[in-house]
């Protein structure tokens, strides 16, 4: 996308990667990975009545779900289609109640390590304010190669 | 269901509030509440192939809902049927891949202040070892009174 | 420093009411706030031997310091000298082992609400790469005004 | 005290290891190790005026770094004495504000891996009640032996 490093797989591999080996993430149909590019991602979450939660808002899992796939996700794109990448810590502060529409989450990965991952992701409102909706860090183990 | 300091709510109760205030979460149907006491609950996550993730584990996002409506219900116990009661920080460490099998949850409330209750949820495979496979700690704002 | 919004406290207010109020926290001497803008801060952490833990990097201890009192300060700036803010959680991912010198944090506030104010701390060593050291979210709780 | 399975050091065994490989923790003088057991340790932090924060509690780092150094020692005697152990992640609950005396804090390991190991630490106020006054859990990162 920019940058000198170049990126282990593109939007395209790594749709193609998830469709194939993980089908059950619903990789273009509830998620979409709109961008990856050095250290970062940004992925969307279509909004469906299953993701809302008492009041009309999007529920906690579907946020949890998002964050905890987009950081996945642009750790993936640094390091390749490794099968085995587990998350082993999330942390999430939920800020605002978010609107029944899509949800946009910008990733930064924050140190790419032999064993160990961890990024971020900004969650917010698709189409609405730039104030995010929640803040995730999350921890990934990565197998040995 | 011990102890001298009343519940506000017992297990009947509670499966009433949830079933005809939040008829989303699946109270009864993916969750069932089974015991409530002084600043503890236990709850159970019932084994469907929704909750699956590659590889035939239970998934996180599952895991992550299985604590949060745990801790929540746990507070909800104690002060009674708050309808406002909203997350703002969920922390989970996954610790071994569960078995595809119902999740058993045992909660425990650490603090029930006038703004926020903070508690946490150890995670079981049902009928396994007593190794736990997730651990959460949550913090929920409740309204004024 | 830039923006609409004008802030509560400039860094000389926040020095001043910091050696005043909280003289136990080393404002001016362990802890120098460099910056503070909209939603922002930075801080810095003067190296010193007691900082150190073995090995010779700085100390988990004093980077979660820097990291509370980062954010607290950046909360300070936004909503004025409130005597009574409190930590109710921090999360801190520790990333690479600083070099034995100063630490630098920069500070984003992602939610000042009337009750809870939530914020980041990225922590860089001073001088080094720009590949942080350290990433903590913290959550305050706002006394009732 | 032990059930079958065999501790890698007791408690004075850790005692003389952290003395002699780490005495900038301050074993023996600000940290005492209480008792260590199958995957638990009981520590205390002595009073110290240097421990206060304003408001003449106990300050937040001095409660981190109880619940880190408490963890990490309550790894150490069940894996032995390896030297290169590191804090990966730490998040901290603060529930109440603790007095100005000792501090006591339960840790339980939860995961004991080849890799990572997860526990967490209750904090007490020495001969308070025992209503907590925080809560962490701690990710370590155990070096390839």
């Amino acid at each position: 996308m920019s940058g000198s490093v170049p990126l282990a797989m593109d939007v395209a591999q790594i749709n193609a990667f998830l469709e194939r080996e993980f089908p059950q993430i619903g990789i273009g149909r509830d998620f979409i990975v709109e961008e990856v590019g050095p250290l970062s991602a940004r992925l969307r979450l279509v909004y469906d009545v299953r993701h809302l939660r008492p009041g009309g808002t999007m529920s906690g899992p579907s946020m949890f779900a998002l964050a905890d796939v987009g950081i996945w996700v642009a750790i993936l794109a640094q390091v390749g289609p490794l099968p085995l990448i587990v998350t082993t810590n999330l942390n999430i502060n939920f800020l605002r109640l978010p609107e029944p529409t899509d949800l946009v989450a910008e990733m930064k990965v924050f140190k790419l390590g032999k064993r160990l991952a961890v990024g971020e992701a900004l969650l917010y409102s698709a189409g609405g304010s730039r104030e995010p909706v929640a803040h995730a860090t999350g921890t990934y183990s990565i197998p040995p190669r």
